[in-house]
């Protein structure tokens, strides 16, 4: 692992760090806020997924989310949203898919196999990076992220009960399968039998039975993907059947930015502290 | 004045706009949070000046200023730092000289007299402006700013008695009259004469006769610049001959970036609300 950059802020590190990983087979880069409490023990983390075009960077620059993280005693980790670099196939001036797009699926189809298998790498091959370089508490960890990140983050605690003590999402892509800015990707990356599809689904898991505590989102009214690809109505109806506890808040006037993400962040951090503590 | 952008943020309204200057000769875009206050009546309003290579958008987006502005009720102002545009001079690859790096004085020297007068833009045209356009109470007025930009707190406190209820900075210039980023660039905004810098420099203000009531400067140990560039204990000495309350403090690891910024705004927030009370 390579340090890029550390910083203190709020008196903690937010530092930027680097591997080689076998996952993706490329040069990962991600970033870890480090409270004040680390410098004494093991703390609980916290994964933040980002949306499509994000790297690492744009939630560190823009969440907000150090204030509290150091009040609270969290570690934040933010993974990068796909492979990249001059080797890993991407489609230029497309920002649904490829580099910033990975949708956190392991791809099945060439030549996307190689590297894009951001599910594998964010739910295994990070998460062993982070234990062995950073003081946390594997044992109270929990997740989050916003639109593409939001499907991220649902459908891998949907998919690995027990890991996760609480799960939170901003401006969830609930139903990818359906979505226009979803489809193309994941044919690409999953091919054209579309139930292949549904373990990276958040709605379709929850139809073939995964369950989850408890689940708190996030969406604004004035957000422009609301209508057609977010659909917080579809998340809402499946946990219904289900008898998953959705707490679903409509934030009138918000948009789908960081200012949308920023405003909540406080209270998605409380809600996780109050499960991990 | 065009409507660039507005996005909801923590209740209020966080804006980007644009207008013809004409103390600047081109188009200037400035950003502007309006608190959920502002929607009842005339709120306080808080001037940011921002540092090196910065425009509007860099404390917009990383200064972490709304979620307590709009709980203490500040309308939040952030200028560029220098005139832009094809038709403004500008030196290459030179991030000391030139666009983002106005340094808040009105040039006497060709080519750059005819755009370079931030000064004026910031103490004259950009207030007139916001009095005229937005729900501010110009009876209640405080500045403050990072780096360059608190070279323009104070440089403009100092200059403009009255007006400004509080001023503080974040690892303000002191002396750019002495210090290597800046000289080059005075020289050529102003010319040759030192006597005519003197308007522009805070420590040499206070030492020809300017006061102001109290001040508050946060500074990290671990910034880069600190030695050379920023120097704060060339202002505490003008401050303690010149019978001027600075509270300066010295933050321990601290850096120059946004994260020391944005550790230290609900400190300054605070300090200038219960002056702009």
């Amino acid at each position: 692992m390579k340090v890029l950059s550390t910083s203190k802020s709020h008196g903690g590190i937010q530092g930027v760090y680097s591997h080689s990983s076998e996952v993706c087979a490329c040069e990962m880069t991600f970033a870890v806020f480090a409270p004040p409490q680390a410098v004494e023990g093991h703390v609980p983390v916290l994964w933040y997924l980002s949306g499509l075009t994000c790297t690492h960077a744009n939630v560190m620059d823009k969440g907000e989310y150090r204030r509290l993280a150091a009040e609270l005693g969290l570690v934040i980790v933010c993974p990068d949203t796909s492979p990249r670099g001059a080797d890993v196939p991407d489609e230029k001036d497309n920002w649904q898919f490829g580099c910033g797009a990975g949708f956190y699926v392991d791809a099945t189809q060439a030549p996307y196999a190689k590297n894009y298998r951001m599910y594998s790498y964010v739910a295994e091959e990070l998460p062993a990076l982070v234990a062995a370089n950073f003081p946390v508490d594997m044992s109270r960890q929990s997740i989050f992220g916003h639109s593409m990140g939001g499907h991220g983050a649902l459908t891998i605690a949907l998919r690995t009960p027990g890991r996760f003590r609480s799960c939170s999402a901003f401006a969830p892509i609930v139903q990818p399968t359906t979505a226009g800015w979803s489809r193309p990707a994941l044919e690409k990356y999953l091919g054209s039998d579309e139930n292949s599809w549904r373990a990276y689904d958040a709605t379709l898991l929850i139809e073939d039975g995964h369950r989850y505590g408890e689940l708190l989102v996030d969406q604004g009214t004035a957000d422009g993907f609301l209508q057609d690809g977010l659909r917080p109505w579809l998340l809402e109806e499946a946990c219904k059947k289900a008898g998953i506890a959705l707490t679903l808040r409509m934030q009138e006037g918000y948009d789908h930015s960081y200012n949308f993400i920023s405003t909540f962040m406080d209270d998605h951090l409380r809600w996780h502290a109050a499960r991990l503590a």
